[in-house]
């Protein structure tokens, strides 16, 4: 994995969370929704199934965690999980808390309205809080 | 898994190709993209980290063989996989084969235009090839 870097348009638009097993934590820098990126940490993935097998079990466990992180961080009403990739071809799981009131309900969040960005301190708040429920290296 | 009965909505948007080890798989009748829908068969899952560990391989593997596939029918540039369910509660898991070319590239193609339903003949060829290619009981 020594060779892994995440790709820059996912740094343009995150902020690093931290570390867990397999996969770097992002946060989209978009306050309307709570929303991490996990991207495992091994070079040259871009579908969701060419995650070898050994690594499968850490990153369903991560996005368990993920989702739980993001569902108590608003109660989210549903958790969206998404590996689309059409724009950013590294490999990168979405985990998307949802409100049945939030701007893009009942559609997907992606290419709906403008992003928000979050003021720095709900920034700093909401990454420690998922770094710490997550138990998350930073 | 005795009470497990697929949700009507998915029913409707549809075809059934068969039954995986874990997961019901439906053909989405949208002729503009290949697009199945994985719906494991266990009553009561919404999210997707709620799949039992014990589970887990099998959705992983099955999300492998369906994004074969799908790559096969079109010699798909991209798999998009995801688990949204914000319309449908009933967890199921998109596995949609995307070309840089198709009508929603580079977005996602949830709400895009209007589905196309297939000739029927093609529908028939298309089940039957998931059908083989993922080695499913009808």
């Amino acid at each position: 994995m020594s060779d892994f870097v995440v790709h820059n348009q996912l740094l343009s638009d995150c902020a690093i969370v931290g570390d867990a097993d397999l996969c770097r934590v992002l946060l989209m820098n978009d306050a309307r929704f709570p929303w991490l990126i996990l991207v495992p940490r091994i070079s040259g993935l871009r579908d969701f199934h060419e995650v070898p097998s050994e690594h499968r079990p850490s990153l369903f466990v991560e996005i368990e965690s993920a989702s739980n992180a993001v569902k108590e961080l608003i109660d989210a009403d549903k958790i969206n999980v998404a590996a689309l990739g059409n724009q950013v071809p590294q490999l990168h799981v979405h985990v998307i808390g949802r409100l049945t009131n939030d701007v893009a309900w009942p559609g997907p969040v992606w290419g709906v309205g403008t992003s928000v960005s979050y003021d720095s301190e709900v920034q700093q708040e909401t990454i420690a809080f998922v770094g710490a429920a997550m138990g998350l290296l930073s």
